[in-house]
């Protein structure tokens, strides 16, 4: 049984040892070779459409596929048959990563580190940034102490970042499709979005991309904001609605937004976004380093060797 | 007995009452008016030179001066009788605010916000800095998880911020004047530094102005950083030598350096720091907003009624 790893990352292989298979590196960016062509164990990471289409055609023995992504969208489009083939995803593997980019713009809104940048590149003091200060004003995202966070999207990214945001002081709530306690945290369902919206300080988008998520954030759901309030998306970037996301910050209705994930990436030169006021654009940096893949996938290759359920299956 | 609580910060003034003094408001920014002048005690936020060295001369009846600033220098140079008048300062009641900011300074340098920023001002997209990355090369500060990072300086501020990132996966290290093990972290003497600096991803410094701790990060001691490690200062800006950290940017011999405190502050028009690479300029912005003074107001003024010591003595 052979299993083809990506060279598009640096994977521990020793750490996938010890089962019956043939481990075998390949290049995601050129065609499956002849001799790897039978192997039944497929592991991808940023594999190019034409590898991924020309697998699902010539890979006869597949039987299971391992993503390192979060979301495979690139493995769902390419063709394979998934009646004999198994999709495992690497949901897990960003959760640190993710959380500590959205930790970071949530402190950059915050410390307005966006707006020093500002001023430094045009040689100049921000002094109204510095110096004796107001102590948590009401009007205004300045701190995560005493803060109002509400997490859009609460899985285990989500779970990732809440301990570090309670631990700095913020008051967390989340919001998914199932309302319940969370490791603590007290989960709405979208219906009471109106209600939470109206006392959030900082949300923070990690919604996945689907139809159902499209524009989640619309206008209607941005104008219950407070005037302060900080949009963070690491999720998907249809979940915003960016038109209505650029009104709402050049009308001064919300007090910014950070996003790391856009309708298009990467954003389009022509787009307004650039210039809008208080907008932080992060070029879908918060994952794209799957840490500890080794474990998961030596755990699966375990599941798989003794016939049971694979983890994280889609 | 009488208390002059400054209006430069809004105090819940009823978290001051249940003590046989009569409290009263006063402007930092102007004299002391004559039917004030008796009081036995003043506490002082952003107080003009003027008002200390005024009430210095003609507050006879003064027995003990509350400082909200974590180093009361102002009071301290204004000429008041130390023989006869207490001075406690405002130690503890910015270290939660210095800590945040640390955090985001280096979270600000490992997801590179700063060089987003640059970019995003010219209508670019930072692809570099985004998409399929390498995890936490050996070469590069990207992330707190699994970074070494040594703060310098390991007093009360270094304790609070410590969880955080001992939270977020780093290895953290200390060092102050004694040696020892500090709420489970290892703080080393400075003749260490040699050894913890060659190890160390991110320093943090967070020591105070003094004759003794001027240049204390100097040419020789930048030297001896790794080629890709970041400082970050919060404490003091004399305590590194502003010439030399240029240097060292300039010829890429460190990763970067976030600084919020300088030599010479604010940071004149004509310093080269401005426009060194990967040089981030905050402008004092990491304290300078009291939270909880009333809680140590309170508990001097029961310690000063019982004659008891006072908490922050200097």
């Amino acid at each position: 049984m052979k299993l083809l790893y990506p060279t598009s990352l640096v994977l521990d292989v020793d750490s996938l040892k010890g089962f019956s298979v043939d481990l075998q590196p390949y290049d995601v960016k050129q065609l499956i070779p002849e001799e790897l062509i039978d192997a039944e164990i497929l592991v991808t990471w940023t594999n190019t459409a034409e590898n991924l289409k020309d697998a699902a055609a010539r890979m006869k023995n597949l039987r299971w596929i391992q993503s390192l992504a979060a979301g495979p969208n690139d493995v769902l489009n390419a063709g394979f048959d998934s009646s004999r083939i198994a999709i495992t995803t690497g949901s897990g593997l960003h959760d640190y990563t993710v959380a500590e980019h959205a930790l970071g713009l949530l402190l950059n809104a915050a410390r307005r580190f966006y707006e020093m940048r500002d001023y430094q590149l045009q040689g100049k003091w921000p002094g109204h940034l510095g110096g004796p200060q107001p102590d948590r004003p009401a009007d205004r995202f300045t701190s995560l102490r005493g803060a109002n966070v509400l997490i859009w999207g609460y899985g285990n990214i989500a779970k990732t970042l809440t301990p570090h945001l309670v631990g700095l002081g913020a008051k967390v709530r989340g919001v998914a499709r199932n309302a319940g306690v969370r490791n603590g945290i007290e989960v709405f369902a979208e219906d009471s979005l109106p209600t939470l919206l109206k006392e959030t300080d900082a949300l923070v988008m990690i919604l996945p991309g689907s139809d159902s998520t499209r524009h989640a954030l619309n206008a209607e759901r941005l104008a219950l904001l407070p005037k302060h309030a900080w949009v963070v998306n690491v999720g998907r970037g249809t979940s915003v609605d960016e038109e209505a996301l650029f009104q709402a910050l050049t009308k001064e209705e919300i007090g910014g937004a950070a996003l790391d994930v856009f309708d298009t990436e990467p954003l389009p030169g022509s787009s307004k976004l650039w210039k809008a006021p208080n907008l932080i654009v992060s070029p879908h940096a918060a994952g794209g380093r799957p840490q500890d893949a080794e474990a998961l996938i030596a755990d699966n290759l375990r599941r798989f060797s003794a016939g049971q359920r694979l983890k994280s299956l889609m």
